[in-house]
């Protein structure tokens, strides 16, 4: 199977990083989530998903899984009871739907997570992983790669908020020893990614394409992008949960930047064949470029990207075709 | 009388500069908004200050004045219909009540804040000019005198929020042509300033010197603080409001680092007296040394502090020896 193939090339080293730790994921049943919790998983970790939908792929089967909503704290004081690591993948709105509802958007991104702090520090978790937004912190960077230490000028609230968030985790460990690590990870896809939410533009192109349907794209296809493939993503994740130096915030991408009109001609490439694209205005919550310098993640944890685009492509097409075959 | 010297030696350009701006204050029944005011109205500008409680001074019973919450979003479209000018200065919180109640300042410093953004944004407010705070959103410099560059690493929640209140206005801006400028105020001190929520280590000192009252300091008063007295602090916000450049952020202070035990000679000095001091723990909320950098303003501003501490302290005195005399 494609899923086992994946993750027992790329994670064979997870139980003797992880030791004995129990790890909860907050937005455990996403894309992200579930290649988290099957990674942990098969590299022998105590693991529970935690997330408002039940899971999408029968693949999280086996997983220890907890049904429910973030805000809800009761839920949640039961859900992390006995978890000493905290991974915070939980997303409340995309960077577009933010700017649409700023108020909201504190409310349920910052609010909920400054709750779920507190609630880590009344039941003992050691620490927590929090997944922030490479494409959205820094705003308009004025040079690329982009580093860890960049000034930060969000265009979105999700960005805004992510950087609260960042600066929350740091006062809760000063104030409480609750210890943090930051993901500002890039542009991540691969298996179990459907661009449900339209987050994702690699799987969302590739799902068209298989599909036979035109391609939407907002701008004009020179905007640059990080794309990184999921399990080197999350190797990363899994490396900064047992990181013992003092960086606390870690960019996570492939370090490369690639143009929407890039990935189009690389699927085209895969694929074999044309794909029917159209071109819609930019949105303002996009930023035309952004790369993300990895050098900090390199040293620190040890981690650097394994999968090239073509064939994280050639995976990612691999597991939408098997799904599309199996679902529609 | 001392109030119409202070203000008609410091703001004689107002209505020049100003134009014919019509200016709303929020938190305009405080020290600064009380200092703010005046200095707007001698000047010839049409002025509204607004805030939660009566103002504290007689000297405000010449300004028009509206009594409410920031956060009653009614009852602040009707004060605010008219005016283009918004100078906010509301505080929900001080750096040490905002990490006992996180959330709680998160809801009224900036989600109020934000709802006030929209008003503005719906009312055709033309600039808003926010007090943020040079002493809590660096957090503990590596380097002094701070730049406006600077890392911002805050250790309180006031200091997060003011922050991210900071990057909503750059957002309002871009979405929205919203303008606005941000003033990053050091330790303000002077006239109308009675220390009461346990803010302003120069009143509460002074107060209780001259009531002969023994003075309580946190931690031994090493601690290093940039104290600038309130009319160059008013003038530079005055500049903010009609400033034209790029620069969105200043800082504003004396540029100039002064030890807690210092302040307490000066003290010494102008009351020729021994003081009382009790030193207490420093508490977990205190940086302990922020001096601000000052080139930024004083380029774009056209803005330098003109009142150094001797004279400060001594017109401080001045005004609290008649305010105890005919209010106690």
């Amino acid at each position: 199977m494609l899923i086992n193939k994946l993750h027992s090339t790329n994670h064979q080293d997870v139980p003797r990083s992880l030791g004995d730790a129990t790890c909860a994921i907050l937005g455990g049943g996403g894309f992200l989530g579930t290649n988290l919790a099957l990674a942990l998983q098969q590299g022998g970790a105590r693991v529970r998903a935690i997330g408002r939908r039940e899971p999408q792929f029968e693949a999280m089967r086996g997983v220890d899984w907890r049904q429910g909503d973030i805000t809800d704290i009761s839920f949640l004081a039961t859900a992390l009871d006995g978890y000493d690591t905290i991974f915070h993948l939980a997303q409340a709105s995309t960077p577009f739907s933010s700017n649409i509802d700023k108020i909201g958007d504190i409310e349920r991104s910052l609010i909920s997570t400054v709750r779920l702090l507190e609630l880590c520090r009344e039941v003992g978790v050691k620490r927590v992983i929090f997944l922030s937004s490479g494409g959205t912190v820094y705003g308009i960077p004025s040079g690329l790669p982009v580093r860890e230490t960049a000034p930060t000028h969000p265009i979105t609230s999700y960005g805004i908020n992510k950087l609260a968030i960042e600066k929350y985790l740091a006062l809760y460990e000063r104030l409480y020893g609750l210890e943090y690590r930051v993901i500002r990870l890039a542009n991540p896809y691969g298996p179990f990614q459907l661009a449900l939410n339209n987050q994702g533009v690699v799987a969302a192109f590739a799902l068209r394409a298989l599909r036979d349907e035109p391609i939407e794209v907002w701008g004009d296809g020179t905007a640059i992008r990080d794309f990184i493939f999921v399990s080197d993503a999350v190797e990363a994740i899994i490396a900064a949960a047992t990181h013992e130096g003092d960086a606390r915030i870690f960019n996570v991408g492939s370090g490369v930047g690639r143009s929407i009109s890039e990935v189009l001609g690389a699927l085209e490439t895969e694929l074999n064949r044309r794909l029917i694209v159209q071109f819609r205005d930019s949105r303002s919550s996009d930023v035309p470029a952004i790369v993300l310098d990895i050098n900090l993640a390199a040293e620190e944890l040890g981690w650097t990207p394994a999968i090239d685009l073509s064939s994280g492509l050639r995976r990612t097409i691999e597991w939408l075709s098997t799904y599309l075959r199996t679902h529609v």
